[in-house]
């Protein structure tokens, strides 16, 4: 019999799961290991509400985590691959913080105001946590009265978004952005924020990938030319953006149903957004007898084909590809934009979900900064993020897959004894290690056995061992050994930490 | 006349701020030169109410702030020594979510809770932002049931304190934790810890320092000793915490007149904690007639022996010392208590608030872990802050000081060009010395003049520049500049990136 049925039976479907965890409890001390840890899993998962002072239940807010040493590890992996390339691009980093006025971005998230955490109205200043990085940065830029800037910032930022674990998507979630600030010449910048998505995704080794771009003037264009009013822009870039979720058919029918487009001009635009394709596609559209009526569409086509131009002396136009479905959802954005996707073959193992959403996104937003001058002073701007969390779990999965094992720390030595009472020696030792930069452990314990402390090396991935016993103390020497080989050499002390380095430097340890 | 002035008298003495920085930007919009920046940061400082929309204020939230590139540099590198450190002392790291159940946290801090940012009651859990890193890494442990855990975390906490820039003191603040969880012999990791301390004071240069130790047990001997109920030990401890900004006569009176201690024990009290000394000090205490019959004293005492004598083997007790008086403010602490403090005459020229206050600060936390539990399951704890922005605020006025240039970038190399229509080649060559590995920019320009070019690299501090002209790419090669010296020498292209990595590796760029 299941325990979580009689749980769930037992509290009468109550949505105060709090009392079904205590009952949880209750059961769990009588029979300890009736009640799977997938039951408490499960519970603890649903749970929301908190419990009473004296039966404190543990666990974090609904939809964020704790990351673990292994998940930190990989973690800093992959942010270190994603400096190295924002910083081999050239860009300074600045800090926010972590709150903003709540009017700085009311202005700015029409819908997704309601999904924004408010800091509760202790006395003073109406707060609310950032929702992405790119307000705060075009807010930093007014308040600063930079023109330019080309800045890259890894932090988190908030969403009271329907948490999905599994999709990789978090209420408290981190983002990778690189932005380039200023009047420049045109699709310069733009050229490069595609050329560092590229890079990072090649780097990350997440498999194959394609970056769809598009233009929001190309997209305005096509909206115009179907003869559908402006007002209804944004509402249709919106239903677009859902067509990686749902059927090219179910977003015609909320076009026309919730958006209110006739079918008509669905029809229109149907033709168009369809179509993806590489320099040749520009070249078609920019003859497209409909098209060139459109002054801001004709625009937005001459900006691409001087992209795909720069995109091909940077050599990466190969995994870049117009689609005119893209639309992105936020709607700070003027002229390109483009997001990155992971094509699914190379990721059967994967859950599908996780496989196809996009990993990496960005674009152009020229009116932003302006929107927080009180001159109304511009500063175009252009840049990307990278969606770090979705990254996370698939290198995550992947590692589970080959079984990789993932050390936690760096340590280089242990410092071990084969004897009692060497605990003073020990510490003498792995202190002059220490300020030799070496990287050293030893275990708090007086006397531990030999047989502990070489394990500890085994489980935690330490490659070198120094041993030091009487024999090598009369003898003027210490004993390195090498974890893995299990080979063991008197050194003479004097030589040590020379020996340890030169040996650390020919692993590259 | 003074602008400010005007301004203070026109809106007369209001406390509406916001209106006074209205009609200074009113003034400023007439006499663009009048109105001092000064003017505008003062008030700007003061004012903390919102604005309505249309006339949105520019600000960080009270008590916060943004870092510029500069400051991050700055801060970066504080930060790269802080975790060396920690990674050469073989510790993990974890992150936790910003916020948790208010619950979890109410439980911990009395007198504190009032200075918690609440989250606003949205419909769901009931959230308050993090207020330090200790109680989140007692519920991770907790939570997991982790019996053992070396970690590191380095992340914001959160207190609705009065702000005070001047001294370092923020609303949102980094805090810097080194923590060793588990059962081991005693004083080994406490031990460590203060090795940690002193690695990380004496690598950071901040100048002179010392390190107060004390133990929970041996103040509450003496307390005890002195005739004072329990009860009334942590509020003596609070009022001991304040000996550092207050005289010794001022934390007296507190004692007599607020915490209600008799001018007697009072006097016999205070011929304890002014003592302060090495490990002889020790010795005298543990002969101590009247402490020697109080068991947790002497407990207290020959710890505070035995870690003596581990801070000798490390080397370090010369600037170690017993302070009797230290007590710190956080009820959870159970043994060894330390704190360090910068020795003031190196730091003249800094204010003096900033010079005398605690740099770093910990100790051991033997029954917090057990508190979350909910068998009550005992991880003892011993651990250590970095107090990072105080930290910054000495090397930011130090750099200032010595008008050291602080790069922003990594920058190595800077592809120009001395003539028209070679934006496609910069790009190719660029792309190339990315796709190395080699941190390269160019100027987002078709057509940039070569002087605005070097001048780029002198301003960051770019180290190399390579120009290609129509010469240069006749003769099959590109040049190479050193721009601190420079000098020019043509290169076969084929040999461009090896030539740079060459010069770089040499100069250790």
């Amino acid at each position: 019999m299941h325990w979580i049925t009689v749980l769930r039976t037992a509290s009468f479907q109550t949505q105060h799961l709090a009392v079904q965890f205590r009952i949880l409890r209750l059961f769990s001390s009588h029979f300890p290991n009736q009640v799977t840890e997938d039951a408490e899993k499960q519970l603890s998962h649903q749970q929301n509400a908190g419990a009473s002072k004296g039966n404190l239940i543990l666990k974090v807010p609904k939809g964020t985590r704790d990351f673990s040493p292994k998940q930190m590890a990989i973690r800093e992996k992959i942010f270190s691959t994603i400096i190295s390339c924002f910083k081999r691009h050239g860009a300074v980093t600045i800090d926010t913080p972590v709150f903003e006025l709540k009017e700085l971005l009311l202005e700015n998230y029409d819908e997704e105001t309601k999904l924004t955490y408010d800091l509760k109205d202790q006395g003073g200043e109406m707060l609310s946590l950032r929702y992405d990085l790119t307000v705060p940065f075009a807010r930093y830029l007014a308040m600063n009265k930079i023109k330019r800037c080309k800045r890259y910032h890894i932090a988190k930022v908030y969403r009271r978004d329907n948490p999905s674990i599994k999709r990789g998507r978090f209420r408290e979630f981190i983002q990778c952005d690189f932005d380039i600030a200023g009047q420049y010449d045109p699709m310069i910048p733009d050229a490069e924020c595609l050329k560092v998505m590229h890079e990072i995704l090649t780097a990350l080794q997440v498999g194959d990938f394609i970056i769809k771009i598009n233009d929001r003037r190309i997209l305005q264009g096509i909206v115009t030319i179907c003869g559908i009013p402006e007002i209804k822009f944004e509402r249709i870039c919106s239903t677009l953006d859902k067509l990686d979720k749902v059927t090219w058919e179910e977003v015609k029918n909320e076009m026309i149903i919730e958006d209110g487009i006739s079918p008509k001009c669905v029809d229109r635009i149907s033709e168009y957004v369809q179509l993806h394709g590489g320099p040749c596609l520009v070249e078609k559209l920019l003859k497209d007898p409909k098209l060139v009526q459109n002054r801001l569409a004709m625009e937005g086509l001459e900006d691409m084909k001087l992209l795909f131009e720069y995109l091909s002396l940077f050599g990466i136009t190969d995994q870049v590809s117009l689609h005119l479905s893209l639309a992105r959802g936020l709607d700070y954005y003027t002229g390109v934009i483009y997001e990155a996707v992971l094509l699914c073959q190379k990721h059967s193992h994967l859950n599908e979900a996780l496989s196809l959403g996009s990993v990496a996104g960005g674009g152009r937003y020229d009116e932003l900064v302006a929107k927080f001058d009180s001159k109304g002073y511009k500063v175009p701007c252009v840049g990307l993020s990278i969606g770090v969390e979705r990254i996370f779990s698939i290198i995550e999965q992947n590692n589970e897959m080959a079984k990789e094992k993932i050390r936690t720390t760096e340590t280089q030595v242990l410092v071990a004894t084969p004897q009692k009472n060497f605990l003073a020696f020990r510490m003498k030792f792995i202190s002059e290690l220490w300020n030799a930069g070496i990287k050293a452990e030893m275990l708090y314990k007086k006397n531990p056995r030999l047989l502990e402390q070489l394990q500890y090396c085994e489980e935690t991935g330490i490659p070198l061992a120094i041993i030091v016993g009487e024999q090598e103390l009369n003898d003027g020497v210490v004993k390195l050994r090498d974890v893995v080989t299990r080979e063991e050499v008197n050194i003479p002390q004097e030589n040590l930490i020379e020996e340890i380095k030169r040996r650390l430097e020919k692993y590259n340890i």
